[in-house]
């Protein structure tokens, strides 16, 4: 990908209002998110029926807001809505924009978008399809536009998924995620554009596949749900699927696991072929999971899981029991 | 697949010892969810350091299942441990075996099992990919033989996958799932055999996908995990990826999410292609989904999601908080 270097952005530290353009649920979500952090929220949507589905929208996520912990000085109030794009985005530091997944319609909001904001301003899209090379070609300034793509409800999940288009540049991708980051979510900056991302590719693997059991009756919808919530759902909040495997491996860890199970990646279990796995992909696949134990060894990561798994199905328990 | 109905088996509250053969980190986990559900457990394991290991095991693991409740009469002493496998089996209500996952060794060890244990218990496998069709061929009864796949930790992970294989009496595939129900297991019967079952299919398409992306450098291990435990691995504990998109469709639920974003099961967002979204899969999908939201709407599952999530968050939080 190649970068461009004609952007200064602002000083983050100086950010005090942000655009939400687009207000549905993603976009809604975000307007919440940021309240709750004690910014200012400028939102702009063109359905008539926009602005009082946002306030039922912030509403009903308060409580969980305030549950989270609010920042000091934050108000559900500190939000207006406008009609006119250009008076939303007037004096504000940052603009995420959640429109529609349509490509046409998010060129040209894009490009209306950079139009009329302040020219240091770092414009991010929620997108969870799109990339930023095709979506930026309507606009004047690329090298601001970047992809900040969260999961839902943007105010409860962590995840961000940071990453540029041919045109932006090096600084409005750095500036995002270190803004997400300060502002209290978790950062994944990819270094390219792939398809779906990265959580989504997951995802969608897995969501194709329990599509593919029920079409051919191997399983039944709720058998799926219950084979994740009741399975493996319960260690993915703690530990991702490659520390997963590591701890499968016993006290030998990722290595043993690979090099005893890695014949599995051989059979039918799923739809989807396995790469090879080759030296290099072991390795690497051995040392992330040593980078990520952090000196932690396998017994160690075993307890921590245990601890967790509990603590989730206590407080999942408590939250079914209370409902 | 054929059932044959010539078994006939022991009442299961008359059950007051188990049979753990082969115990590892599965039935040795096995071993300790048995104790602790107040089973006397009867080990084997032709590992000359077995013993030691169990008992390491359980010592790890008793903490967590005094946490997550004990049986009144439970104790981590109530177990013996074996050389002999017809002592080992002698007068138990119920075996469970949990030897390395090698084909003949199976066929081999539950042809063993089955002539020496009581003609009126239940033999269930811990495989996590064989079917018992496979594994069953050289036992002489193999009606009452099952597999019972259970997850990492099986003393935490609630999830038991219960199939039968071809020669598998259809009262032993009712008993076995009756009779983890009722020791607290989350119990999914399945109808036919299937490579990997349902948990490990769908957590397998999602490894792989994994795999292929560190080997073509699209993420690293670590954005891997970090995408999944920050990510959609915060609302899988509570509700699985059927139930995840319900919500994903708004009011709409599934239905509206699988008419606007059906098109997107044709995106590269993972090497597995999607099937085919005939108007069937669409309406078993949404039926399904129906059924398990069991009178709730979309605005509910909602909120009960949102209570959940930020129980969970703020459960992990406390435990590594503490770590």
């Amino acid at each position: 990908m190649t970068m461009t270097e004609d952007f200064t952005p602002l000083d983050m530290n100086d950010v005090d209002t942000i655009a939400c353009v687009g207000i549905g649920t993603i976009g809604g979500g975000w307007a919440a998110y940021f309240l709750a952090r004690g910014y200012r929220v400028k939102a702009w949507d063109p359905s008539p029926d926009a602005e009082p589905k946002l306030r039922r929208l912030i509403d009903a996520a308060w409580p969980a807001l305030t549950k989270l912990g609010l920042a000091p000085n934050a108000s559900k109030d500190n939000i207006t809505v406008h009609t006119d794009l250009a008076e939303a985005v007037d004096g504000v530091g940052f603009v995420q924009e959640s429109a529609p997944e349509v490509l046409e319609l998010k060129q040209n909001l894009l490009a209306q978008i950079d139009a009329v904001t302040a020219p240091d301003v770092v414009i991010a899209s929620s997108t969870s399809g799109y990339g930023m090379t095709e979506m930026a070609t309507e606009a004047a300034n690329p090298s601001r536009l970047v992809v900040g793509h969260p999961f839902n409800p943007p105010y409860l999940i962590p995840l961000v998924e940071v990453v540029g288009g041919e045109q932006t540049s090096a600084a409005a991708v750095k500036w995002a995620s270190a803004w997400y980051e300060l502002i209290g979510k978790s950062v994944i900056t990819m270094d390219r554009e792939v398809p779906g991302f990265i959580a989504n590719r997951l995802q969608e693997a897995l969501w194709r596949e329990a599509l593919h059991m029920v079409d051919n009756g191997e399983a039944t919808v709720e058998q799926i749900d219950l084979a994740i919530t009741d399975g493996p759902g319960l260690r993915w909040p703690i530990q991702g699927p490659m520390l997963t495997f590591h701890l499968a491996g016993g006290e030998g860890g990722m290595a043993h696991m690979l090099d005893h199970f890695g014949p599995s990646l051989l059979s039918p279990w799923t739809r989807l072929d396995a790469p090879e796995l080759t030296p290099e992909l072991r390795n690497a696949v051995i040392a992330g999971c040593d980078e990520e134990a952090a000196g932690r060894s396998v017994v160690e990561l075993v307890a921590e899981r245990d601890e967790a798994i509990i603590a989730i199905r206590n407080a999942i328990a408590k939250v079914k029991g209370g409902a």
